[in-house]
């Protein structure tokens, strides 16, 4: 029986905490660490059968019982953590992003060579159903050769603007989920970006040094060309879709809804608008994921998403961020160039 | 903590208790009991921290710490054990059908009486997403009054023929549960039945006494009209639709898929299959079932599907049988005045 | 250039009239006669550059130019005007029932035995592009053998209580078009018919005599089961689909809309309401009957909807209507039978 | 009876006279001219009753009977012949684009101020039931203020090597009826254009100096943000859809197809592709063009799609097709000011 630690108690941690006990046979969770952690939280772990709770994570990688972390404390202190986890030893399961800060990223990079350390990054769309599905049916050739890629993502709404001024900006934020998508879609490498964006939700935003809606296009390595529209808001709810489209045909995903029901009336024909937000749509995907990633460290096998899946979407989020301010394309490369890779 | 016995160790047995050991709090099995128990199936029980394995489900009924057993042994046992778990003043949740003999079912009805035994019949399609949202627009009036419902219930195969000769027949197998879907979805009583059959996919099931094909009318007590399709053979998987009509609309429900994916080429625009069996589909209402059971017990509240909800199905299914036979419409107060219902 | 007169300047008439001048090529409107003939409709005869204008119909019968007669007056009158046009030797389109009493169209059958008229019967729907697609599914072997057969065909509102009276009645009014789609989409016979219904949408309906919604239930002379179900009134428009299910899958087809625009908002996803009624949804096919009809006569072929397709829907009519008289399932050679047929 | 002189008996221009002939009251097409006019064209004007077939179109500009023109003719003679035809008074219907050239775009425009010439441009999608309709939510604020607007177009295949030499260019050849729709869709202007390309279906079409795939991004005026996906080849036929999101929602269009029809089977479940073309998909929006126009001339209204509307699409092409060539974000405002515009 394999245990696990989890730091970080907040709402993506609680989720992975009730995944793994529910459905990741051969491992337990055996400690969750939280600064804030509070009685509520106290007893929500005593329920799960948990052993421990503390208030510094230190304690975890202190315990020689466990081989496995999941990093969910807020995103500054992912790679510093990270560090510390791969010096004690310990698999680790990071939250995206790593950092925004690529050097940061570079350190963990370099930790990990020589380390016999699993490291998987935590872009759960990889393990959706639907992406999944479609990513299979691009591999499979079904599509042919890919031509053009499309992602549409929309949030529901805006988070705080609080929130938006210490998210790194909407494209390492939000987009880079995307970007992430792009890779996975494709198999391919984005090349260079362009990026339009504009204002359009919350002026507050704007004022915050953030803009609400893009459109950000790709150049990728395959020669395909692909193109992520993004917005803040979307009143039916979280908008995730792509289609994929290739010299045989276009595979194309639609969202989830709670049902299938459909009313027909004198107003219309009115189905259900899609899941509400991430943890209605990914809940599934982010037991997927951990389940993954225990199944790599149970049988020595590759993570799904490296740390090199970490590192890549940071980098087309820096190119787009400087498309957006300098007008302009801006090749990858010239990013990567910046921090010597 | 609430301790529950497993009679049982099937399929559903095994889904029922995976469930209850991922999603009820507060509840947890103590034991499992199967006259055929394996090797395989003790380690599985061990694996979830179920204390005690029996071959005698006896065992479970004489444990003072089990208040709750759920029978999920095979039908022709489900009013014995029902009688004796009475008897031992445990809650209970039965696989439906009680039994195919009206008078069991009453001798369980009449053991009930004046006890203090929460006792559920498990008609897991009440507690599917697509169904109960259908139920609750007819509810909330969304269609106005209902006029005309439809349900489409298909296998994707046919079960063996040494099943069929046991089965009681495709009504009471099989459209039992698209019979208790009527009363879900209408809120009201069928009063009168007429089915017309045919062996269309094995005459080996023709040559066991029963039909794999039919469409059942029926006249509900609240004017509306029903009319379910069945067929044991599906070759696009399990087919389990409603549409329910009415002064002001419809509300429809679709097959759920495994995903959104839908691949467009020079065949044409493809999408999934429906999901492929009952398993597939319903293994969400499975768990919500038994939630909502084990809820009750412990708040002391109604049950949702009760055992007049046992009965009423199997009675109408008997009426189905009868009018197959004399190729006539037969009223369900037919049947019943034959119990003294 | 072959010579067409129209008896008749109804709604159906001038559908017809519009149709012929529009899209068939080699054929020509030369009269037109309507006892109610007013000045508006001379003036939209006379914009389609049609020659003659009568009240007498008679006229048309005596013009020997003219070759072909479309019968689109009131039912009453069909059967008398078509042996009166057999007589004078026109080829003849008879708009749906020829009549509701089947010795009258016993009479037009006898009087086209010898005669070299053709006869065809406007069961449009037989040219709609839907239920035509489905049709070829079937045929092409799409589905294998046919086991289940269901149509749902719904008014978006019901007539006046005044037509009601002199319509024959629902299944003869209203399901003959179904009715004739069984037997379309099958390629068989009905060989059993029984009918439940009920006055659901307005009582004025049942005091004339009538129901208004009803659930019809056939056997098949090819083993296949079959299921109408009929209402009077749909809010959200005319609700004309089919499934047909068989061996192999099913082919089904859902109601046209202006246009596939779908909006997503707070309120949900909505799409259009099906095309409002008749006239919509199936003008293309008044075309392609009418053109089909023209082209069996100049290239004298077998027309695609004879006179035994007229007379077929009307038995299986009669035998619902005793099947509800009844509450019995009514063979359809029982009808027959009563007319020596 | 208004008389109408069509100029150009190419596919185009059959369409339109057939539309004319068909559904058009009020107005008659009394003569045709094309220099390569031959047998199997004059029988077919025959039949429609054209009185006049030329091989030479200054016949009828010569027609004083004739009020109006459609120029169907080959791109290279449009503005030439539109002079012409404002010269000698006669109402235009132009087909797309008045010509690859803005300054003789610009002498069409100068032709026509102070005249009474009504100058209709042939961008027919306008008149299409499904963009029609997104456009109608756009317009009556069903999505609340435009946020982002997203086009699909894709051919089924591409044209003849030989047809891309002279066609202009992607942009100018096919984009141009997406800058159009990015503007009819808003109601607002194009003001920043890039554009990505490749040669991803025929290597060909890129030595023939033409891309055959791209992706355009644009800045509209109203703050909006837009982008189309061409391709020249989509497997599985025409794709054209447009999806409008805005702050409360969003309207999308999908692709018509010939029939409703879904089978289910062991394979999927499949829909219809696509209708092939532009002829299946926009037949009824070529008549509705046209009957649009020539209702404005007849009743002395502003045309729906005027000569600015046949300037501008070709000003956004002009930008993207630079923008291609320089990698760079062109504004529009740059290219017409080369035209002193």
């Amino acid at each position: 029986m394999v245990k696990i630690g989890i730091i970080g108690a907040g709402r993506i941690g609680k989720v992975h905490t009730e995944s793994i006990t529910r459905y990741v046979k051969g491992a337990e969770v055996k400690a969750i660490a939280d600064p804030f952690i509070n009685e509520e939280t106290k007893a929500w772990a005593k329920s799960l059968g948990i052993a421990e709770v503390y208030d510094d994570y230190k304690k975890i990688l202190e315990d020689k019982e466990i081989s496995i972390v999941l990093i969910c404390s807020s995103t500054d202190t992912h790679s510093k953590i990270s560090l510390e986890a791969i010096a004690a030893g310990k698999h680790i399961f990071c939250e995206k992003p790593i950092d925004h800060d690529v050097n940061k990223i570079k350190e963990v990079m370099d930790a990990l060579k020589g380390s016999n350390v699993k490291y998987q990054v935590g872009f759960n769309r990889r393990f959706d159903h639907n992406f999944r599905a479609a990513r299979e049916a691009v591999k499979a050739g079904k599509i042919g050769e890919l031509n053009v890629l499309k992602i549409t993502s929309r949030d529901p709404a805006p988070p705080p603007v609080s929130y938006i001024k210490v998210s790194g900006g909407i494209f390492l934020d939000m987009t880079i989920h995307d970007f992430d998508m792009v890779r996975f879609m494709s198999g391919a490498e984005v090349e260079e970006v362009y990026a339009v964006g504009g204002v359009l939700v919350d002026k507050a935003i704007g004022e915050a040094g953030d803009i609400d809606t893009a459109i950000i296009t790709m150049k990728l390595s395959n020669g395909a060309l692909a193109v992520i529209d993004n917005c803040r808001r979307a009143s039916y709810g979280y908008d995730q879709r792509v289609e994929a489209f290739g010299s045989l045909g276009q595979v194309a995903i639609e969202n989830d809804t709670d049902s299938t029901a459909v009313v027909s009336c004198a107003e219309g024909v009115i189905a259900e608008k899609p899941k509400h937000f991430f943890l209605e749509r990914y809940m599934q995907a982010y037991a997927d994921e951990i389940t993954s990633f225990i199944d790599a460290v149970l049988k020595d096998k590759e993570v799904e998403v490296n740390v090199i899946d970490g590192l890549k979407p940071v980098l087309i989020g820096l190119a787009a961020k400087l498309s957006i301010a300098e007008n302009r394309p801006v090749k990858v490369a010239e990013i990567a160039a910046e921090f010597g890779l």
